[in-house]
């Protein structure tokens, strides 16, 4: 049960995030809904069809009443929510903790490899927000911030090592997902980033 | 039957669409095939795969069939077509009408929820759409003609509203396209658009 | 034994092109790997999905390991990979040529038409590709260099063709890995392009 909710809290959040990406285009109503839904539900869509599950929220409408209700919400109070600053920033690191964890652990209840575990805990979390990048025509914020999918990492493999260690699977989500929030939250305070190769700054224009 | 036929007239209609796509780019055969192929068959495929069907072209070539006859149509009287002028646009007014209320179809006939069978619906319209205009590298039309995910919602919506008031299937298919297509129209003919809010025009610049 | 060698060659190949687009825009450890699983499984799992056969991936790490192997040397050697100039697109060609087969090869295998086995190896061989331009924002390879989805075509059908004709599947393989890779050595030596309708060169623009 508890897993739910946070399921439900991830995808609240996730779609918080989407609606505000479709402010900043000012798009209308439906194109919140429409942008709302990517990152909050892109990722687990993605999860269930490669490991063959049905599909999350197929039977379960609490998912899409969760995103709807973020988008008219954020339609209403963008410019509020605008004005908390890095209020995204942080609900984004959140549903990031969330989705990682219990992608890893969905994976892994389905009887899959811990290794295949850890890669579906990742994808769950950063599929959703590449492809909302993608549609809006802008390099996914992967792409852009460097320890964001790492995070997504350190949070997965904490999962499926304690699980692998005999821990309650419902501790060790609460570790695993206070462990990528971590990462990420020192990654957004300090602006850390992974070693680059060195050389002149990225090329923009394409290879 | 007669679902069948409208299957395919919005099959060879999106691939016309992808192939004149392909033609404002000046690629050569086989890009017309392959961009032909993505908006027409594109959303069904995705339909299926969300809802664990058989991919619908997989085991009726007929429908491969209609995407190269566009392709190869367009490829040789492109020139003629762009001639017609606003043709294209109500063409794609008319796959939007009968794939929102096919796709919502086929997800009822499968024994989904009815709200799953509206988005499906909607998606089946407009998912081909988005695909091709991310892969030449665009801005997808969604997000930038307004009433058009809101014309597919709309027609999706009356079949499945007409369906659960037990009319008859066929009657219902012709009445929800035809609502789609009268919203489209509308807004095409007076350039409508959903309720925004207020503020600086659209930041094209990302965020 | 010597198709799953072929098909490990063929994702290390491509692993190794996704992470040198990932050098070129200086990302870091972290998104050379996730960049070089894209076009090294993109495809395959693209095709899995749509025949509804299990994700190749995920009941062998092998997959996983050549693509993390490819993304390491990488990030090490880019630097001496980029001074071999050329060898980049020469050993994609390899990968093309081994994908479009290997796809064809697998969807016949598990009884489908050879018209979709055709079609499913041009797409093992593009798809990945695809969505790796997609994702870092590059309008895809395949809009820009023309004989390079229709060698995949030629690689399929010869092998497709092949093996109606009783030849054997071992032997169609090369034959037909043989034929790809030729078509697009000569479109890379003389630049070779398919017809275009005249005109004025592609608005780059958009629509």
């Amino acid at each position: 049960l508890t897993v739910y909710l946070l399921d439900l809290l991830g995808v609240f959040v996730f779609a918080l995030s989407g609606a505000l990406a479709a402010d900043r285009r000012r798009m209308d109503l439906f194109g919140f809904v429409v942008i709302a839904l990517l990152p909050a539900l892109g990722g687990g869509t993605f999860r269930d069809i490669i490991i063959d599950a049905p599909v999350f929220w197929l039977t379960d409408l609490t998912y899409l009443l969760m995103c709807l209700t973020a988008a008219v919400l954020t339609f209403i109070t963008a410019n509020a929510i605008h004005r908390a600053g890095q209020w995204l920033l942080w609900a984004d690191a959140a549903g990031l903790s969330l989705f990682c964890v219990l992608g890893a652990e969905k994976t892994l209840a389905l009887g899959h490899d811990p290794a295949i575990a850890v890669i579906m805990g990742v994808m769950t979390a950063v599929v959703g927000g590449i492809v909302r990048d993608v549609v809006c025509n802008e390099i996914p914020l992967i792409l852009r911030q460097d320890v964001y999918a790492t995070a997504a990492f350190a949070g997965a493999v904490s999962y499926v090592a304690l699980v692998a260690l005999q821990t309650d699977s419902g501790i060790a989500i609460w570790i695993g997902a206070a462990v990528c929030f971590t990462v990420r939250a020192a990654a957004i305070r300090w602006k850390l980033s992974l070693p680059r190769r060195g050389g002149p700054p990225p090329d923009q224009s394409g290879p």
